[in-house]
């Protein structure tokens, strides 16, 4: 499973409104015959992909799958005809698909004498490659990530605007590998005419990495011509003239988006808190004190204590000298559910199921 | 080692200006007969404690001392004397006295033919119990910790100036914990007006715990009759009339303060920053968004991002829902420096070395 998750990763960001899945296929004698992963839309799923990899050697062996197996006819026929055409006696999935319209992938192979499991490693690929789009499927919106770049005293500048760099390169490598696997960017205009950022996903040597996500701008102001975020040779842009979050969800959806980064300002962060439109905090601490210059967060509609905004920490961790938090709101039953279940919400999605069991339910 | 550090670690808070310190003495075949540590200024040094609890199942044996053991009479002999005298054979140091003033214990014990060895432990000693009796020894002044609650924007109240709890009682537990190892703990006028803080050391259930450091309450503003920090039952409070973080640590350093606690608020927090002041950085960081309130800190003296203050980070560690960072400045030659040396401070202490041994550093 651990390869198929890394299979999946390497997609993230490439396959919208798909999930980004892996799979591998395993021989009778349990090696590894086959690798895939899920190809933008209209390409094959990762099952397929996988078993073509594998060719005839996938007879009588295994599947090993970060989600489980499509059972409807949408751009491309259902994964488990292929499943069951290519012989595969036993099938492994991490997640089950909460999705509706596809109808228990693992129900039909078993029901055709495949032994299935689901629930493998099934944490790490629900708040990995899959997040975004389990949200999606639970929601009908896009999954939102707000990063911010913070010194110890909450200051993402200095007094005079200054603000190159607070955090090391560990970090800020960081943040465009989260870029790549995003379909969209989202900044205001206040961020685009105080820093010119590209919003770009680059190596350290400032090369752009393979995927770009779409760059958006928020908010009422223009645009100033020649700014970097402008230049269409890597990365489309687009300008929504609104400061409202539901607006600019709604508007990221239709276009397929699942996965969105939000960087900036502090201003229109705050925003997206005030509206319940963040879904994960992702703070890059830098251990440094500055004592003036802009808060990472502004007025997010908390007047008094008792309305703070609780965050559960899922991971806490060093990059180089700096420190990352990475955590989610809590909701009222605790942080926010991290898996599919049985919600009505679909999408364009090739993936479904109406199956009940949650991860680590062993099946059949 | 670890017995002594943790008998070490019980008297923190009692000893200034003298280091606490903890020994064990083993008997000839290896077994704990004795454990001592460092009494109240006047009382007996830990080796001598440890010494009258092994009694003359301490001949042939070995002590473990977290302080390379004193070789001068102060206002007790020296330890060397005693330990010679109890016909010990085996001394282990963790941290050499960088003192001059008492002069080579170590050196003494081994030209006595006692086999000596320094520097197990020493980093954690050096990081502990002695840190702060080290920096004074270093600098002649006491050694500052700031503490902060902070939310995760880095804001310490909401904007209503409501603050109870933005740290969980984990977090808060660990506070009191280590306003009990301080000989001081300071505030600003502003923050007493505000908050009318007690500033006692105390257990979860509100009871006091057993020893109390000064509060020293700093500002030109009267303290209001009434306040809590008045209530002397428990412990004293002397009030500055300065913001200048000098004239605070000359005062304290004549009072014999080695560790101080710095609680707040913001504006003193950025003076003692600005001043250079500031040895230790404790935040207690909860996963918690505000978007308003007053901050960490105030103006420190930053104006533009090269000014920044940048920290090393010694530790991160989770306490309950909260995270806390333990830090220090970055100096030139990197983080500060832990460990004694050769520097001519002294002060009213008992111990002392001229030896140029570091930590770690195997000797005779």
């Amino acid at each position: 499973m651990r390869r198929a998750l890394a299979a999946s990763d390497v997609v993230h960001g490439t396959t919208s409104p798909n999930p980004s899945v892996g799979a591998v296929v395993l021989d009778r004698d349990g090696r590894i015959v086959g690798v895939g992963a899920t190809a933008p839309p209209g390409g094959a799923h990762a099952e397929v992909a996988a078993l073509a990899d594998a060719g005839d050697r996938a007879a009588g062996g295994t599947v090993v799958v970060t989600l489980e197996p499509c059972n409807h006819h949408g751009r491309t026929p259902p994964c488990v005809d292929a499943l069951l055409a290519a012989g595969v006696v036993r099938v492994h999935a991490a997640v089950a698909d909460p999705t509706p319209r596809a109808g228990g992938g693992l129900a039909r192979l078993r029901a055709a004498g495949v032994e299935v499991t689901l629930g493998t490693l099934a944490e790490e690929v629900a708040r990995g490659p899959l997040r975004g789009w389990l949200h999606r499927q639970h929601t009908g919106r896009p999954h939102v990530t707000w990063k911010v770049a913070t010194t110890l005293d909450g200051r993402v500048a200095a007094a005079d605007g200054t603000s190159r760099w607070i955090t090391g390169e560990t970090a800020r490598a960081e943040v465009h590998d989260l870029r790549r696997r995003m379909d969209a960017i989202v900044a205001g205009t206040g961020t685009v005419l105080a820093d010119d950022p590209a919003l770009t996903a680059r190596r350290p040597d400032g090369t752009l990495l393979g995927h770009q996500p779409l760059r958006v701008v928020v908010g009422h102001r223009d645009i100033p011509p020649g700014a970097r975020l402008t230049d269409t040779d890597c990365a489309g842009t687009v300008h929504l003239r609104t400061r409202d979050p539901d607006e600019v969800l709604d508007d990221l959806a239709r276009r397929g988006a699942v996965d969105v980064l939000l960087e900036g300002g502090p201003t229109l962060a705050g925003a997206f808190v005030a509206a319940g439109a963040v879904d994960r905090v992702l703070v890059h601490l830098a251990p440094a004190l500055l004592g003036a210059g802009p808060h990472a967060l502004g007025e997010a509609g908390v007047g008094t204590i008792a309305d703070i905004v609780r965050l559960h920490v899922d991971e806490v961790r060093r990059a180089g000298a700096d420190v990352v938090l990475d955590a989610r709101p809590v909701t009222q039953d605790g942080p926010e559910t991290r898996h599919g279940s049985d919600t009505q919400h679909g999408s364009d999605t090739q993936h479904g199921s109406d199956t009940q069991h949650g991860p680590g339910t062993p099946v059949g």
